[in-house]
């Protein structure tokens, strides 16, 4: 089953790679194909998506100049199946339709090691630090497959990453029979309403400045959308939970008035799960939101590896997940530019693209 | 607001009590109201259940002949207003719809001062070691008393104390995104169903030898619901959760054959939680059950006072928890021999008494 | 029992108390006895602790005057006996030895009532909101009397209030066989040092600005204290703890910079208990020091009541706690002036009164 | 670094293996030295420890005849430095000192995806299922590999493995400044003294039948050592825990008396973590031990890879564990019948042996 040497009837593939050290993303009709290590596996790729990510590294903002290599190719969320596994590679076989995790690490650390790896202090993320999936084939690492359950679209399947960042927000807070405040409505924001709803939360509130997200958030299940622009919806929010606040707060914006906001609608004693990344520092009151009221709060990074792919996948078995409105448009790969404009735009939400 | 010396108008109330040490309660016209202690509540009663636990009574098995003193007022389940309270109770005042905490403690242990009363070494219980709720009126120490949220009805808030069994063993043994075995579909079994599939189990699985309450099983929201004396049901539970078993095993049968069969269908590391209670020693393999697997086994008493209540309270204000079906009828308190038959007979499931 | 009529053989007492808006406290010999209501406890104060609070009362900094009601007794760290009891007290008896939570709750909300008593909403503090224990008499509620164990001398049982809060801290962050950064040795930050060293931690770093302090965390088992104006110590503790950082972070000092160094010292996935309390808000960087290190932060107020004091009497009971060190001066209560500077200039650590 | 080709200079070795379904092993000095597949170590071993498992493979008991295959090399505590990896190694290369986690598993199914590779549904164990490490060469997968801290002598790392069922134990029971009856002092409950008390166990008691064993747990820092077979002892347990019983059991005996007994000294809402195996299913009171009192019970099985190793690594690290007493012989291997009859005799407790 070796691979290494195996000769390919076609070496070059299609891809989206950065080009240069500026906006957008450039076609390649004739990449090369990725070659498998022994411990690799090469991915045919079905399916993809755009993240938020991939939206930074498009308009190459601050953060992608300072991150991004220009010339790899980008795109870490995708579904497809093994084409390849190397020679080592003794877990997985050609023609299996898997994802994978895009967090990659040397498994030589305290958190690799215990079952944390999505903390492991030398990862690299696929289509960030190195080649990625917006291409005919990725290579990644044996260790990081996940393989698809048979009763899981490709659909869903290609949204693993960002519905992982969810699921892992959601699962870590603990929501079964709490009543949850959800802090930003975007793509992943939205995943989170119809992952509490299924995980039992028990009343979902969420808060944006959007109003078409915060419609789309009550079509989902939650209770109450509130435009955090408006007065007294902190009110509400204490009304509508006997004075106490909520059990459970999900920070999902990044956005500085949102956190104290979130903070004070929270009860004492509650849990505040912070997936959001602000855009700089904030000046914060600990004592008011943190240390008086006796909260816990959990930072939010990828998702576990593979406690979280675990969850997901029985939630998505479940039946009770609800990604219709969320998955908006799909496009071929060879209509990037269309695909990323809509994404931008916000009249998408998740926009896929095919191979 | 003293109230001990307070004239009654009248200071006699209906009543059912143990009259004998056999078959049967009687009714009684004329029973002395109870009188307040200075941090007792008076409340009048509305509506009552009837438990397994007072069938046994009724029926005066082995059980109830050694632990029920002859004479008391049986009954634990109920809803009413307070009436009247102590002298020197300052959280509450006549005329609160509240219902209440059986499980009465000194509040001197270790378990009864951190949030664990429920299994305090000095539990009295109402209805059971002292006087009960089957009467127009019930005394409970303040601590006890928990008022009812105004959107609650009293048909299901006199369901607290068996709902309160079935959340407290849901919420103690985790099922958001899990898959559940729940082990007997009596009246806490079924309740377990409804109140499972809103904490965010992601499928149920249900065993028992009763085919009309596997039927009611699955329309509460159960994926299988096996007749325990088929085979094959453990075969297919671990193939529908990929070889693995369930994540969760809430043992509400206390029958021998279900302990074995509920431990050989929970994955390795999986959690069980105990309610049912078996009528006698089991012979068990350990080894086998709980250490080579590495399981986490709960043991699971009553509710946690006030943990349980207020996750019930959220549950139900959820509007997710469907009890219509398991609350089958109601009786006035006078026709109480039809009750008893209603419920004995198994024709109804939870049967209610108004007052 | 009943003790609401009593005639008091005398009925003044000695007190200190704040007696103008401005520094110091008065003494005075003849304050009126507090009376008993029918659920509260007179007890005769034995011993008391000066608290770093105690000295932002003398000093009527902003915090004092914006919080402390002139005219009330301060003091809230004490040991006695019990004197009286009111008329509906059921659990304590004149003549036991007690000490009692300060933290005063009517326990009606979700905390107090689910064994998180002292994150209540409407907590009141003997001594800071309402007559404190630097008198002959004090006056608690029934539900906050601690029964103080036989083999615990009255010097340690008088320092039960910041002993609770070290406890509190440690136990919340869990330090079982893991490395622990203490930041801040201060009184409550060695006490802190001695109960990780006694639960479990398996090497222990201090920081501080005070090197007489830094010299006493060593002794009390500290493996390394730093002196966190020195460069280069954050190196060698990610050298000694494998390059990883620590376990656990204990941020006891309130001080802006140690909130950042403290985070930095963190390991990926870390736990942080914050006990300190910042001046001000801090500007703080969350995604660096909690979002991508997937920590966990923990806001920890008073001690839980009573998980928290449990674990203190077991923890003094082991006889592996070293407290004579950081108990250093006793003085008769009209020395007040004395125990107050001595505290104040840094001489004493827990500076003691005896009544 | 591939070694697949490599030339040995001297392809066999000396082992102790299994040599027919009876009493004894058997020395072989030309056993055919391992060769390693490309994922996997060779070890050079350098000092074993024999445990309970190898006298019961030693005394060809019931259990050993059904499970282990005539001709292995047996032992699976060890510790060596790595002589040759696999083409396809990664992590580690020659010269290393390591030892390894003797469960091998490969990882693919929920368990051993999620950090709990201790309990995977696919483990076989080195020594008991394929060679072990009585050999001058021991061959496991690079994922099994443990280095060893430069501050950790050989003849404690060799026991890790025994040492590791007592850490997991300890660890998963939590002891923090809690109570903890330890029931049977076999080397793993020896080890489990030292490991409870530096874990921060407040106080520790021991039961056995082994008066001699009881001396050595009193030594190791047990404050009281029953003689099971004594009167009273439950009685005074109870007594010396203010009435309430042990906070914490850790079931390391396995015998049928010591499960009641142990369960019986647990306090309401106690944990129980059952490491010892009965011999046959036990006739258990499930109502009284477990369901009334609320316990949780965790079933132990091997160590966690790698939390437990991580834990280990700390506790010897901050040299509060006391091993000396624990380790009491070494004999070259070619002395390994004296080795066994010492271990077997009981003059022995941990007993190790030299290459």
């Amino acid at each position: 089953m070796a691979t290494d040497t195996k000769p390919s009837p076609d070496s070059v593939m299609r891809s989206l790679y950065k080009h240069h050290a500026g906006e957008g993303l450039k076609f390649d009709a004739a990449r090369p194909k990725p070659v498998a290590g022994p411990r690799d596996v090469i991915i045919r790729v079905k399916k993809v998506g755009i993240c938020g990510t991939d939206r930074h590294i498009w308009q190459w903002d601050e953060w992608a100049a300072g991150r991004i290599p220009v010339g790899i190719v980008t795109g870490h969320e995708f579904v497809g199946f093994i084409e390849e596994v190397g020679s080592a590679v003794t877990k997985y076989h050609p023609g299996q339709r898997v994802s994978a995790e895009g967090h990659i690490f040397s498994g030589t650390d305290y958190n690799s090691r215990t079952g944390n790896a999505h903390i492991a202090s030398d990862t690299s993320i696929i289509g960030i630090d190195r080649d990625g999936c917006f291409a005919d084939f990725v290579k990644v690492p044996e260790d990081n497959v996940w393989p698809v359950h048979a009763d899981i679209s490709d659909r869903l399947a290609a949204t693993f990453d960002p519905l992982g960042n969810a699921v892992h927000t959601v699962m870590s807070a603990g929501v079964s029979a709490q009543t949850v405040l959800i802090s930003g409505v975007g793509i992943i924001g939205l995943m989170a309403v119809t992952v509490a709803r299924a995980a039992g939360a028990s009343r979902i509130f969420c808060s944006d400045v959007n109003p078409p997200r915060l419609a789309l958030a009550k079509k989902l299940g939650a209770a109450e959308a509130y435009d955090a622009r408006d007065t007294g919806w902190l009110d509400d929010i204490r009304t509508q939970t006997g004075g106490e606040g909520v059990d459970v707060l999900l920070e999902m914006s990044g956005a500085d008035a949102a956190f104290s906001q979130g903070f004070r609608a929270l009860r004492n004693g509650g849990r505040a799960a912070l997936l959001g990344l602000p855009a700089k520092q904030l000046t914060f009151d600990f004592n008011e939101h943190i240390i008086f009221k006796g909260c816990t709060v959990l930072g939010i990074n990828g998702r576990r590896v593979w406690e979280t792919w675990y969850q997901m996948e029985k939630l998505l078995l479940s039946g009770r997940l609800d990604l219709d409105d969320i998955i908006t448009h799909e496009y071929p790969l060879e209509e990037f530019e269309t695909a990323f404009q809509t994404m931008i735009s916000g009249e998408g939400i998740k926009v896929l693209m095919n191979l």
